[in-house]
């Protein structure tokens, strides 16, 4: 785990909190993208060596529908880039850490990630990504 | 804010939580600080250019004890380093960001920080953190 790639922030308005990210920031979203298998829409700011990454449901269904549903909106997950997402999820496998789907899916933001159950780390919902080579 | 300098991560025990974050990182927390102005014990890994700060409280009265009967253990905030935490301030005041302590205050690993209110910022406890100058 080389950096904190991004913080991943559930939102109820994309729109709305753009504009408060914005303010914070002093600077716009450098892009939008929508995920439709994970039924959601992101956008993406800047800061430095890292991201915040805002995500808002696009149906009912979607994790982060379910997420705000349950806790508010606020801080969903943090993801840590990775060199090889393979070999990090098998050393991590062996040191008891629970992971969620051990085939890396693609992301947002041109990445392979998998994620880590919070029940293994202390409540945190812990993405692992890596940059997809072009 | 040039960066996310640490993520603060809300634990019952920082023995047992070292321990687990050791075994995510691969390497041992660099620091461990006690503020007792803020009634917590904490704990400093290094990821790259970010840190991760693990906080216990150590009495009742604590904000850690208070958010962990409330949400369970967790991300508890996000810091950003600042060069001028005078200046960001009131930058974010005229923004109309709610500041929690307009007046910076000694945090742990040597830095002047002040929060900002979650209710102005997505529900996202919100730290700006600039280092002291020796």
């Amino acid at each position: 785990m080389r950096k904190i790639e991004h913080i991943g922030i559930a939102v109820k308005s994309l729109s709305d909190s753009n504009d408060l990210f914005e303010k914070l920031f002093g600077v716009a979203p450098y892009k939008e993208e929508e995920v439709e298998s994970e039924g959601v829409k992101t956008s993406f700011f800047m800061n430095g060596p890292n991201k915040i990454e805002l995500l808002e449901a696009t149906n009912p269904e979607s994790p982060i529908a379910k997420f705000i549903e349950k806790k508010g909106e606020g801080i969903h997950h943090i993801a840590f880039d990775v060199e090889n997402i393979y070999v990090e999820v098998e050393r991590l496998k062996k040191e008891g850490f629970v992971i969620l789907n051990e085939i890396p899916k693609k992301g947002a933001d041109n990445k392979l990630v998998v994620f880590l159950h919070p029940k293994s780390t202390n409540g945190v919902l812990i993405e692992l990504c890596q940059e997809i080579a072009d």
